[in-house]
């Protein structure tokens, strides 16, 4: 950690500083300046937190050298963690597809729309019983009913299901019929929820927040690792920025980002990424040239009636002609669909 | 509602429209132009909501003419909300100054910053018990002993006490030792949180989220009134921007719009919203200038030993000097401090 | 044209309004609703600007039915413009990799760098006589010598050469060394350059400005093409946004978008748009997925001593195997390379 | 300056590093530690900036100590510049407000203006004639016409004129007609034009870019004052956020930001910086509030037949009416209207 004083600090204020560093069993190192008095603390970060030198008053800033996650790093562990999503492995050699609806919305619907993702080659599928809407007026979920209707439709089709958890006290209903949770953008900071997950098993979807950079990504999947959870797969699915083309901007930058820094999986959603169907297929096929393990999907049998995200829902020939497109991409990168 | 088709879609096809928006109690517009036709759609938006035409493969956009929030409106009611605090009123003649530390850290850190805010001339004080934050290795409050120290200096010092709310399963805690709920940026659309406290008549501080535009805090705000608990303040914290010289960008045009829009009182957190010490007063005064309500500050009694946010926390001898200075502008604002 | 009027608005100050729309020459519409009054203006919205309807007290919005832009519109021209770049085909069946150094520092290092290039497959190169910095104590390019020694490699390498033009007056003599201008991201509004380079003949490669939106880059080339000068070439290159990690957001949700609303070539910067060598890879193979039609790649033949832009310079092994990369992506684009 | 290495640097990496600091004429500090090696290099960080370490692939990051602006800072000139724009001192204790319409249209419209914001209290006028304007299609300003009419109007009103200048061919002729030359956001980093002006002395008031940080904004000035113009007024006006209530997001946290840091005095805008009529009352009381030296405020005399930005733009009576309004703040800031 580099301490930069401010210019009125003295040497009787930097030896003070640097005798609390070195009581809290870090090496202290003084550099002073023509300008400026640089001090460094070499060691343990996380130790050196709990001295708050950025409290001190002439203390003009404090830069970290060192990443502040730790598990998740790979650093730590080099090697790619492989997430088993109930008998399909994610990270590894083949790129998974995760599609389906929104949000389940009835057994009619949720089964016709998996047996097509299943048809076109998804390996595991998706639905939302539990929606986060902008508005209290708007479609709000199924609840349990839908969590029903999707492990119902799951064992049917036999896919693995992916569904989204908002509320700790959801977290038990949720993991009796999902293969794996998701954790929406919205609640990619929601801690408690986070550490109620890391003391699951299951894996862990953890969408990045519209406002999160990826290094806050990070640092929510440390919350889960640090609770024993190692089943992780983190997801961009676009962030807040001015422009207003698109719903959201998918950054793909965060892709090669997340794969340096993490050996965790990494998936991306285009279709909340974009918000518009025709961008999918395009986003879709970059992803996976960028480095992506695999992607998710919104796919509706009728995405002109859907309850909720109808115009970023792909219709099922759409699909089919995407997963069809996809392959030599997903060739070109050295993996299989 | 306005719905702009793409110009390959047909007469019949807008007539189809057309029918759906006429069976669905509104009326509807037919505008052909030379290369796009326009369709209306005037009356309940939110009936047209249920419509879904914007997931139409032929629809190009669909522009609402409405605002989508109601029951915060000015247009549903013109008068300024008065929300009672305990005995203090927000929203009306009197400026409101709520102050104290970011965390509840011990009873006495608590109760000797209590008594200074007081001294001052804040009329409610604050302090968290659950704290989110970034990283899993940084302090995450006292939790249920952290509100009892709240409960218990609020009553000693004589101050309403405002505290964070952050799971649907702690609000009838919370509720119990507090005079009003803070949600927190992270929370802003933790919509199930937000419905629990919709059923409380308990006031809520709904803070704006890092990634949400004064629309989607109106809309959040929304969800409570719609439970039927009327006493929401929103309060105005900071935005994620580009800009790095500050830790948040403090949004400071929200206040008049939220002020034209809605009936709710809007206070605003400068400490957040700057996250530097130096510039918690100049935004304070600024805030008063542009017609905010209240002012939320962290004040802590030694910030450089503060547990959290301690960068941003005023001493309290800035504190009384920032309420020194800030009484000529709340004079200019026509308000009494 | 869309209208929303105030509440407030009567059916005089309605009518007031629709008589200046039938005067402009256009058909005007009205809309009573129960909570806001719409009128409608169809015909050119271009005629319909001249109006200024959005400065009448009384009106609350204006949105246009038509994008603001004409003669870059794939609706006004559905089939791709190809651009000649000095013999090679920009926007085709060929995907068309520019590369080359940040700035022109010498005639040995852009000869070798230029070399390196061209035996790795690209078939433009690209350096900069003229360098736009944040510092006025960073190097600011040789100027006319930069010009010179690039249009002496292009010839002696045989590949035809893009430069950046920072300034009206420099137009005429970039135009005499090189095979097409640039325009950089700070420049994408100089709109008096823009109407100058409409002037020339000779290929533009505009590049997305940091706060541009992708309908604002549609705007800037319209400047160049109402001045008579089709030969454009999009390019995206980042964005600001809150994320730290990348030194811009390389955006390319925008190449679809450009793609579909226009019929101009697209090309992708992803040197700028992460600032990242190791990253320069990832995205370029994406840029390919996601139908860009070429990529400005920066190389250096030693990027440790580059005198701008090093940290994002590739090295001319890892541009030789970046090409090697792109190779079957490219293929699986169902182009050449 | 702080380097920190990437973990697989070796010592004599460090060492090569180390002998460049030092051949430099730099202090090297060498600073081993568990997990990354930190090199250290004191003295002056633009010596440094040529070393280019940020392109070595050993080298993680480079952390700079000091601020990269120099002539502009505060440390350098501790006391306030005081500009005198024909004078009218900016930067001392009157609070100075410029206004007038956003284009010189016609004698009239100008000569009207002017004498209704000069008998409300405006101590110099504005109007432009050279208007960057996002469309083709739009007024682009009546040019040398207008900086007639421009010095006409001011000399008969008796109010020093400011006016954008967009190209240094205009240079020469803006001087002749204007007291202090505008640069638009556009042109922020324009450096030619920057220079051009460091070698006038009459002062620029300086627009913050869209997508500009505030220490972007200081080294846009350092191009000035470098050349040897040290009469520069900053100016705040709204930046590009994902918030669409307002046209921009006016930064206020940029005026205490800018004042801590500079000498130079600081302008707001608040007609461009909401880019709605409403709000640039309220905002300018909050420019005033947290220490701004002035305001930037677009006037028409009729608002509804504006050429350009007549959303924006103030009826004469609603400027009249702010700047009584503005007394109270003013005088609240320890100044003078």
């Amino acid at each position: 950690m580099i301490i930069v004083l401010r210019p009125d600090a003295t040497k009787s204020d930097a030896d003070a500083l640097l005798d609390k560093i070195e009581a809290a069993g870090l090496k202290p190192l003084y550099m002073p300046g023509s300008e400026r008095t640089v001090l460094g603390a070499l060691g343990d970060e996380r130790v050196l937190g709990t001295l708050h030198l950025e409290n001190h008053p002439l203390v003009e800033s404090v830069t970290p050298v060192l990443a502040p996650y730790k598990l998740v790093s790979r650093e730590m562990r080099p090697h790619d963690t492989l997430v088993d999503l109930n008998g399909v492995t994610v990270g590894g050699e083949q790129f998974v597809v995760i599609a389906g609806p929104c949000a389940v919305e009835s057994y009619e619907q949720t089964r016709t729309t998996a047996e097509a993702v299943k048809a076109a080659g998804a390996r595991a599928m998706r639905g939302g019983a539990y929606k986060p809407r902008t508005s209290p007026y708007s479609f709000q979920g199924l609840g349990e009913e839908g969590l029903e209707i999707l492990d119902r439709v799951a064992g049917e089709v036999g896919l693995p299901a992916v569904t989204e958890v908002v509320e700790v006290a959801d977290v038990e209903q949720v993991e009796a019929h999902a293969s794996a949770f998701q954790v929406g953008a919205r609640n990619m900071q929601n801690f408690r929820l986070l550490k109620k997950l890391g003391q699951s098993r299951l894996p862990v979807i953890l969408k990045r927040g519209m406002a999160a950079k990826v290094d806050d990504l990070l640092m929510a999947a440390e919350y889960i690792l640090s609770e024993g959870n190692p089943n992780v797969i983190l997801c961009e699915r676009g962030i807040k920025t001015f422009e207003t083309a698109t719903r959201n901007t998918l950054d793909l930058n965060a892709i090669p980002y997340l794969k340096a820094k993490s050996h965790l999986p990494v998936v991306v959603d285009p279709s909340h990424g974009t918000g518009i169907r025709e961008f999918v297929a395009p986003m879709a096929k970059a992803a996976v040239a960028c480095g992506a393990d695999g992607l998710l999907i919104e796919v509706h049998c009728d995405p002109s009636v859907a309850l909720s995200d109808g115009q970023q829902s792909l219709y099922p020939e759409q699909f089919a002609q995407l997963m069809r497109e996809l392959e030599p991409f997903v060739a070109a990168a050295g993996r299989t669909l």
